[in-house]
């Protein structure tokens, strides 16, 4: 039934072998992996203008140099990304080249980073494109959050139906998106040389605080959350279909040109045409709205946004799975979350970046603007420790025109390690404390799992004293049972079948009932002892344990008796809840009280089905 | 942990020897099972007088000849049960006396009643209480709902403990509600013999509807919540001490005086003296206070209010655990429900009343006038089918002066049956449906699960054709491996133990990966076969199956070979969540995948448990 379910929703299970052909071409790509960081604008934009409305028209005059600070930063990290994709033709994740050239603290610490901010990715884009059809149609504003959960699950789902699939559904939206604002921006373009530079309404932005350094520094730390996204291309280097690398670099300076020209064109044209928004608009629908009025064009650029960002989410849904799949796999993170799905997708890291997107959502109300503060510490730490770690690789390497390049990563990890100071520090107070505080909590889980699996393969090597190979003899075998009844029938002959020693073992819960237990066992099994012990606090694990512990002491022979569980198994599962649960209690017993008895003890199931 | 925290909370377990100095002498028998009944003038007051508000001061002036209809019917209650008392002195819930003497179904009937009603009970005294406080103290009328869940969870807590713990916990608000009403009902009938009657303020309740036969019925069933809990006494006999049921009978007739008194004083006083309450307040809190104006005495009443019907939810809690264990044993209900935990309560019973209570008071959002119309359909039908039970039972057993005796149980028969007509009418759209809905649902459930039970030991029982009791040859033996390491080595040594016919089987995920495990295995084991087969959807479970049932059948011996696991359990509870289930999934597919595979197959857990 679940498994039905199961299939409707997300289809049928795909064999290993269709990896390949699930592979990606550039046109898809580009779907896949760009929205993230094409959609950004509708954010950065928002924050910067957000930032500079406090200092009045002074300040709103200074959105325009702010934006090309923010497009040299994207210059150069497209240059530096594009040489770790030739780097790093197998993937090129800042967690993988963090620890091959840094270490593995350098290496996890960037994961950390990562993995909280495609958490943020997710969150931040959803509710962002709430807030643009919010801005169209006001009277949804209530329903901000619920839409956005919702959203969220039709992402889940595209996404556990497998990456291909995804990148088809994603590809509409991304296209739209590009088509729909390159051409309003070229009749903005157009607009602008007829009418010349407009100027702020009289009535529009007094100054509440003057322009300062702190404020043009906080206003380009939010800004900068427009290059989010640019690294994506980089990890996913496996997706894209042979040659790899070369694919994937020409997609990301394909994507690069199109954030430069997104992001310079929009900021450009909303100061040269001195647009302002309304308290509950953005700014990007203001600028639609100064540009095409009430005509449908602008109700197309709003849907279009709103479309670009919810697809944005989908680019989380590329990358952390994958990122928490490579740290599963080298033993950072649970085992589970490498495994691949009947879909060839990694559906356990589908469900964790769900869940977690859906928590924060809730837990920020759907404010977008209150999510920001935490959104751009972990890229820019991840953009660092990655350029960084380029820079070690191209001189430990000394390829060809190995100075050229390191030059290039060299000037990026400056430039991102630059900004990630300006905005921890101009955003510490507004929320970024709280990445700071969580990455080393993440980075310590991290290291101690890996302690864990080192632990567990050190224990399970063959290797140094080698075990001893020789079957014993014959176990000693107790069997408890809980009456005489057909139920124990198959346990008892089992136990005979491997054993010539068997005892049963009745634990007498009420007093007297032991009597006729006695008897009736004594007439079927004559020659099968017998033993009875009573369990003066009702507990059925005491008395066994200690029976069994009595009779490995007794015996002398170094080998533990062995405990053969008669166990009936309803018809319908549901039947299970009606009986006492005695088998799964001492099962549970087995595993858990050997700590305090010292005994790993071989358990053995001996199922008789009921049939209705 | 889990143990010792349990261990804080409840005290240590107790043996089951200790049941009979558990039981309660008659001042802790009144203290544990009459606060339902004694508190319930709290609500029954409330009720009608808001019943009768609408109508004015005409429907005012009756609530004396309707308190007085209400009053007869508890004394014919009284005498009813007292009956029943004398004829099961083992117990005589009105499940067990419908069950005996008119059948199955009419005892399940009555047990849903009955069940739902407790139920109701506990959610309706945890709000009227919590209405009590706010009428005091207006402040905290926000905080009803959440005050109501402490307070449940406390009584829960102090239920988990035991019933002699409870008993003693609740004497002391149940004495001291006793005291202080009882006092302060003297003093107003001294009050009210100097001051006379008093009128209705000109400017107080107005009528907005006549006074109709409809809306006196109405104001009757609401105000007949004032009698539940009287039968409470007869259900719990087994928990006084001996002779059980002379000491239930005796307080019986207490509890019943003392019911009288409280109820027929406080509601004549409140009339003579024509109060009148604010809409926030009750009309006991109004009474209080015309007679003790704003002194300390006003706050105590309303303190004792409050603590008894707080202790007034513990009467469910000493009766709903009860019936359902007795159902539980005679097989309606989940067999766990009829287990005595380590206090010798029913814990089980304890925990699912706790839960649904607090479902019906967050459902209900704390309102104590939306609950009460569910309430009185339950314990009338109890009521009806017991007293009908008790009247069969006299007239077939004619024993000395059964004629009295079948007369008494009859009158209270008819009297409840009429009551609860009346309820059904009146309430039926302000939610008594939902209860008329609710029985049969429960009814049938139970009914289904008793089918169960039965179909279950036919087919436990060793009658009829006799199992056959030869053990078998050696069973054939597979061991799944995930590898070859000192997991394994345990699992493999003891299937050799118990048999010649041993084969290791291994399930190649990714392509390539057998060649290394069958090199190792081949040197350590080399005189046990290893079987590999791929798994192109990398599953691990339907491999396995198929080899299994290909061996079986490939032996034709008609029997099933026998799963060795191999199971590496982690240190500490945690890891597991690190690693990946394999023997968990093959276990649960084991038990689940037999109805389309047709088999019950033998599981043997070997255990290599890790020290870190």
């Amino acid at each position: 039934m679940l498994n039905r379910l199961k299939e409707i929703l997300t289809g049928p299970p795909l064999p290993t072998h269709q990896m390949m052909s699930k592979r990606l071409n550039k046109i898809r790509a580009l779907a896949a992996f760009s929205p993230d960081a094409l959609s950004s604008i509708a954010y950065a934009n928002q924050e910067i203008y957000l930032g500079l409305l406090v200092a009045g028209s002074a300040g709103l005059a200074l959105a325009w140099p702010i934006g090309l600070a923010i497009t040299t930063l994207l210059v150069l990290l497209a240059i530096s990304y594009y040489q770790t994709i030739q780097g790093y033709p197998s993937g090129g994740g800042s967690f993988i080249v963090a620890k091959d050239n840094l270490g593995t603290l350098p290496g996890v610490i960037a994961a950390a980073a990562l993995l909280i901010d495609y958490l943020l990715t997710a969150a931040v884009s959803l509710t962002a494109g709430m807030d643009a059809i919010a801005s169209a149609f006001p009277a949804l504003l209530p329903y901000k959050v619920i839409m956005a959960l919702v959203v969220l699950a039709i992402i889940t789902l595209i996404n556990l139906r497998g990456i291909r699939e995804s990148g088809t559904a994603m590809a509409i939206p991304v296209y739209f998106f590009l088509i729909t604002y390159l051409a309003m921006l070229a009749y903005g373009a157009v607009l602008a040389v007829i009418q010349g530079p407009g100027s702020f309404p009289t009535s529009a932005p007094t100054a509440t605080v003057p322009v300062t350094l702190f404020l043009v520094l906080h206003t380009f730390s939010s800004g900068c959350t427009a290059i989010t996204g640019i690294e994506a291309i980089s990890n996913g280097i496996p997706a894209f279909q042979p040659p790899e690398s070369k694919n994937a670099g020409k997609t990301l300076v394909i994507m690069a040109i199109l954030m430069g020209l997104l992001f310079v064109g929009s900021i450009g044209l909303t100061q040269y045409l001195a647009v302002t928004a309304r308290p509950d608009e953005t700014i990007l629908s203001a600028f639609a709205h100064r540009l095409l009025g009430n005509s449908i064009g602008y109700y197309i650029i709003q849907a279009s946004t709103t479309l670009i960002l919810a697809v944005a989410a989908n680019t989380s849904f590329a990358d952390f799975p994958r990122l928490a799949a490579i740290l599963a796999r080298e033993g950072f993170l649970p085992r589970p979350l490498s495994n691949l799905g009947d879909r060839l997708v990694f559906n356990n890291g589908i469900l964790m970046l769900a869940g977690g997107t859906a928590a924060l959502i809730l837990f920020f109300g759907g404010d977008t603007h209150a999510l920001i503060p935490l959104f751009a510490v972990g890229v820019f730490l991840a953009f660092t420790l990655s350029q960084t770690g380029m820079v070690v690789r191209w001189w430990r390497k000394k390829g060809r025109g190995w100075g050229a390049k390191a030059v290039a990563n060299g000037v990026g990890a400056l430039a991102t390690l630059i900004t990630l100071l300006i905005v921890c520090v101009s955003k510490f107070t507004q929320g970024a404390w709280i990445i700071v505080v969580l990455i080393p909590i993440f980075v310590t889980i991290f290291l101690r799992i890996h302690g864990h699996f080192k632990h567990v393969s050190a224990q399970l090597s063959m290797s140094g004293h080698a075990p001893s190979l020789t079957p014993g003899p014959p176990p000693r075998v107790v069997v408890p049972i809980s009456g005489v009844h057909r139920g124990i029938v198959g346990a008892i002959n089992f136990a005979r079948s491997i054993s010539p020693d068997v005892t049963a073992f009745y634990i007498e819960m009420e007093p007297g009932a032991a009597e006729r237990v006695k008897n009736d066992f004594e007439r079927w099994w004559p020659d099968v002892p017998l033993v009875i012990r009573p369990s003066p606090y009702r507990s059925i694990i005491t008395p066994l344990l200690d029976f069994l512990d009595e009779t490995d002491q007794e015996h002398h022979d170094g080998q533990q008796a062995v405990v053969v569980l008669p166990e009936f198994i309803p018809a319908h599962w549901w039947q299970t809840l009606l009986h006492n649960q005695a088998s799964l209690m001492i099962k549970t017993a087995m595993l858990y009280h050997r700590r305090q008895r010292g005994f790993q003890r071989v358990m053995i199931d001996v199922p008789y089905h009921l049939k209705k």
